[in-house]
């Protein structure tokens, strides 16, 4: 298929270092090309990919200091592409909001993956507004709080097999907190879980701006107690040694988490993991299998031993099971596929009366159109 | 004519309070509708028109606080806009970028309005992007880090005649300083110049968020100095009153000001301007007649008194003259009626091969398409 990755422009494709969603992207864009698909990533010129790149700014604009606006990129990406949409079978958006109003009409060839939390206020108005657009949902958590948008699937995201090598003999004797320092991730929580137990934690997270006093305030002090270490953040290179020698990866969040790629990564090299029941964390872990799904600090402390005595030949075999690269590149092309069997069948008549000459005519006299919004 | 109008939504038309642009729409929206054109406001629910008014958010976004994320908002507005764009004969922008990619193939019906300075690095490249988009510029100054981008004309702000008496027998004894606390309006240089020269200062204004640290640090001390007076944010009653009673008002500017409508309020009161030569201010102030235009804070303390001995009757005359809201209003049917008259000839063939076959062949062999941003 001729199929086209439209990549946020914040980080490059892959990410140098934090960027979930920019790294879900890489996988995807190379596990299709593999397959022999025709793919054109729509992404930052500072993006690395065996698919065609069309550069939309000449580097990741979250690492670019001189840009103070980032929204004439998207502008120019949307363009290029809508120009140039004859080209595909099939367009998929991983860039949140900003394709609805100028893509419906070509609705039936594109894909939607939401990658954020869809619990704001802001977005029930938007997925009504744009009924027709199809969306993927990264965990069937993510999805409540918009039930009856047009979900065409859950897809789990994954990893190619080889990025993360199992270690069956991990050395490092911690645990190991990873990903950001942050009211939600609550590292506080790791730290506890962990000086309850007396075993050595470390942590590997950036700091972002809009964190660093509750950084300096909350964290900070604690990050003196025995056995805990503080890393900073860490590159893909660094975090296969750093997972591979955790006895279990600590995932204590407290927010509706969308996937967690933290969690596979663990798994992919045979860690378990211990999480906190928020978002998607019972659908990633199998409970007993791959770690443990708990409520409270106490029952973290009880079940953490029992999460380090996972077999991890058997969490690596669940990880190859349902979050490769490969799988979720297969039920993306079903996803695909179905939108274009879609787009064989003429489309329907769009509601096109909004702001018709009835509509007009009782707006003049009411003053106002309270339909919107 | 048959105008749409498509305000920002960060706050209602007019705003409650701060908001250059908001209110700017407000004025032209409504010396349109006296000029018996038929008019529709694009702009959030709690704005207030005799045009007819399309509701894109509840209310203004800047004022809600339950809204995370704005971007939906405009999302749904566009596709309103363009679903219904063949009911009008123009659609006027005033919300920067987005309207760009989806509207591009209507361009000979759209004008744009830049109300922000130009001197960002990201919008030479946007402009470039959008060739055939017909741009208003509020100065002259304002279009120079832009020059060859397509604009249309210089149409300078206008308020209703009727918004601010002017007061020809100001008793206030004071000099005023109007607007933000932040390091781009210097209200430290206003303090400065005032208190050399023993006069009065009032100071209204409001201050955000990214300069409370400012504002605190910088300015907060100099409030205690004698005759300066803070009174923080006010409303246009206010302002009748603030403005009118003011020997003159204070425009210390640092920064590529595109405007500045403080400076016409102040006219309209017949209160002179002393300003400094940044961005607008030498286009706006008409030198020796509505105020003097200095270029340090010794000239201004120099310049200050005889700013003060002007003709306020003058300087009402003047504003009368070149910044009332049916002259904003005229010049821009002006151009509307241009872009109407271009509309009627064929569109150019647009530049679709940017991605075309060629290039493609060309990105194939290097991997990556150089060309973009």
């Amino acid at each position: 298929m001729r199929i086209a990755q439209i990549a946020p422009l914040m980080e490059s494709v892959p990410p140098r270092l934090y960027g979930g969603t920019e790294r879900v992207v890489s996988h995807l864009t190379e596990a299709l090309v593999q397959q022999g698909h025709d793919v054109t990533l729509f992404a930052s010129g500072d993006s690395v990919t065996s698919a065609r790149l069309v550069a939309c700014a000449k580097e990741a604009i979250r690492l670019n200091p001189a840009i103070r606006d980032y929204i004439p990129y998207y502008m120019i990406m949307l363009d290029k592409l809508r120009r140039n949409a004859h080209l595909f079978d099939v367009l998929h958006f991983h860039i949140d909001a900003f394709q609805m109003p100028m893509f419906r009409d070509l609705s039936n060839k594109t894909v939607t993956t939401l990658h954020g939390r869809q619990d704001l206020p802001d977005l029930l108005p938007l997925y009504r507004a744009f009924p027709e657009m199809p969306l993927v949902s990264i965990s069937n958590a993510q999805r409540e709080p918009i039930a009856d948008a047009n979900f065409a699937k859950t897809i789990y995201h994954g990893l190619p097999l080889d990025l993360l090598a199992p270690n069956y003999e991990p050395r490092g004797g911690y645990v190991v907190f990873l990903g950001r320092i942050s009211r939600e991730k609550r590292p506080d929580r790791a730290i506890a879980i962990a000086n309850a137990l007396g075993l050595p934690l470390k942590i590997a997270a950036k700091v972002d701006k809009v964190d660093e006093a509750y950084f300096r305030e909350e964290i900070s002090p604690l990050l003196n107690r025995p056995g805990v270490q503080y890393i900073g953040e860490i590159n893909d290179r660094e975090k296969r040694k750093f997972l591979g020698d955790a006895l279990a990866l600590l995932f204590p969040i407290d927010w509706p988490e969308p996937f967690g790629l933290v969690m596979i990564e663990a798994m992919a090299c045979g860690t378990p993991v211990l999480g906190f029941r928020c978002g998607s964390v019972p659908e990633i872990i199998d409970d007993r299998l791959t770690g443990r799904v708990v409520a409270t600090i106490d029952e973290a402390i009880r079940l953490l031993p029992e999460v380090i005595r996972l077999d991890r030949r058997a969490v690596r075999r669940r990880f190859e099971a349902r979050f490769s690269a490969p799988r979720m590149a297969n039920e993306y092309l079903d996803v695909y596929r179905s939108v274009c069997r879609a787009a064989r069948r003429p489309l329907l008549v769009q509601d096109d009366t909004m702001l018709g000459p009835n509509v007009i005519a009782l707006q003049r006299k009411n003053g106002v159109d309270r339909h919107a919004t």
